[in-house]
């Protein structure tokens, strides 16, 4: 094994994590060298399931894997509630820290975060995947582009699946000691990323939730929206549910352009994945069809994007190893915005679809 | 010509009257006897412009094309604020009544209007050309099937086109004493429309107009948003503008399906149109892919959907005046409530985004 490869330790045994354990394979720069599970018979189980390399250490705890010296960094797939305590733990273990979205309970809580990866110098990232295709990089390219797509004006966006009735009764998502944010926390966290992209991470100055939060019986939340407002007068909105059928779009529209997007998430395949573009669209004369109509773009990769998500991290944990450079302070912004926002959309719904100025 | 070809008088040459005058000659029920403007002048070169039959009467006023026994129907593209005199006035003089949307300035307005058309027995059908492609149809089927779409949840539409600097100074859309609605009236009429037809004309309960509603100098909007909710806790969303790349979107998220149309008011080409379902769309079970992807529907059409829209209207003259069968119901009571939630989104812009009650 080379020695530039970056080590992954794993603490719990989340579904989330068989992906993440084919895409640390799969990143040429990474590997795995730990699990840790409250159950030993569990992390075993879960390595010889996901074809972990026969060396990877098994550990009956996550303490373990985060007192490993060959232990580089660490995925933490946990509920979000307990993110503050095992991210900070593992940063004062000089852990680089590859954490599941949404990051935190609050972004008060996540500046505990930061503030332990900052104090102990190690990298975060959170899980967001899509953010690390090249199809996301070319979608960018043309909203910055004022003459394909000018400034943007609006946007809409959207991520709805449809649980099934063992997921409503028994996943951590739906239960409020673990995730207490629900679908906003799950699918809202992916719809409030890509506004936020699409405006250069220009945080908006209020939101205001749509009415008709679905709640289960427990208080969390299965189903919202909400509404999102700048300064400048752009507008987003956003939809996300456990509760209806697997969709996926954003829709940017800007002065000269409209970009499009259905899969945007999870691509519909893991090689290629498209979107489509308008420029300066216009009817004929008559107003009877388009004489500019949309075009496809389709981007290939050779690795899915979340190899390219864990290349990436790896690539930054190595540096900062290798070449003592700092880490790379933008993946926490952006994480930091993103939770900024979703605590101002779930203000909103707690005081009865209030007008929340977001904090900064 | 034949005797059962629908006469048609046109009053006003507005631009939107060109398409039109295209689509009575092609659709193989109607034709074109008179067209009135204020102007002698005016109408004379409309008439030639626009390949009018020789026979066809050029009229230096609206009245005299209402006063001629040769005509059937009239079709009113005048400014808003004009629909109730001329409408009002026609159906009195027992013309059929084929009227440019917004159909009035309120739907108490509107009410003037249906009644004069009932009480003279003539048909009321508003300009809204989508609603007559055979798309729409295949569409809704796909909506109405509880197998591959199941309940109706969430929905959102826009439609948004990049007005150039002369439209945004003349046009009678942003004239106050003209079309008072603006983008509202203009673009938000089909995005309110989509989102009736969509959930079978039920109406929603409520409205909230989106914050951030752009105005003119003179108080015409030029861009709004707003919300919609229904009792059983469908949402819907939508967005128009007069200020952003030209953009028509609707997506409709079931528990089952997805539909999404992105040129659902005009389509791209004149001969097809086409949409996207999605049914029980899912992941691999790593989620790294889709399993079920969305399929693309391509529907094809011999005559363009505005000479579809006068062949219907045409079809139901012909059956009041040959057969004296009453005036289909279907058309004013969907344009009615079209008006009727427009009407609310713009009380909820004029009271401050306040939610806004939606009248019957």
């Amino acid at each position: 094994m080379s020695e530039t490869l970056v080590r992954f330790g794993i603490i719990g045994c989340a579904e989330i994590a068989r992906k993440l354990s084919r895409a640390i394979a799969l990143a040429p720069n990474a590997t795995i060298t730990a699990i840790g599970s409250r159950s030993l018979e569990k992390a075993s189980r879960f390595a010889s399931a996901n074809n972990f390399p026969p060396e990877a250490k098994i550990y009956g705890s996550y303490e373990a894997v985060l007192d490993d010296p060959d232990v580089d960094a660490v995925y933490v797939p946990l509920p979000t509630s307990l993110h503050a305590r095992w991210a900070v733990l593992a940063a004062q273990k000089k852990k680089h820290l590859l954490l599941e979205k949404p990051v935190a309970l609050s972004a008060a809580e996540f500046d505990t975060i930061i503030e332990a990866c900052e104090s102990n110098g190690v990298q975060f990232m959170d899980g967001t995947m899509w953010m690390h295709h090249p199809r996301t990089a070319k979608m960018k390219e043309f909203l910055s582009d004022e003459q394909r797509f000018g400034q943007l004006k609006s946007m809409h966006s959207c991520f709805t699946f449809c649980a099934d009735a063992d997921f409503l009764k028994n996943d951590i998502r739906v239960k409020p000691d673990l995730d207490v944010h629900g679908a906003l926390g799950d699918a809202g966290w992916y719809c409030i990323r890509s506004i936020l992209w699409a405006t250069d991470y220009k945080l908006p100055k209020a939101v205001m939730a749509l009415q008709g939060t679905v709640l289960n019986e427990a208080g969390v939340i299965l189903s919202c929206g909400a509404s999102l407002y700048w300064e400048d007068g752009k507008v987003a909105t956003f939809h996300c549910s456990f509760l209806s059928n697997l969709t996926m779009d954003i829709t940017s529209i800007g002065t000269k352009g409209t970009l499009h997007a259905h899969d945007f998430v999870i691509p519909y395949q893991e090689k290629e994945a498209s979107f489509s573009t308008g420029t300066e669209s216009a009817f004929d004369e008559l107003v009877t069809k388009w004489i500019q109509q949309p075009s496809k773009h389709t981007i290939t990769t050779d690795l899915p994007q979340e190899a390219l998500m864990v290349r990436e991290f790896a690539r930054l944990v190595e540096a900062i190893k290798a070449k003592e450079l700092k880490p790379e302070n933008k993946w926490p912004t952006i994480s930091r915005k993103t939770q900024l926002v979703l605590d101002a959309v779930k203000a909103s719904i707690e005081r009865g679809y209030e007008r929340v100025e977001v904090g900064n």
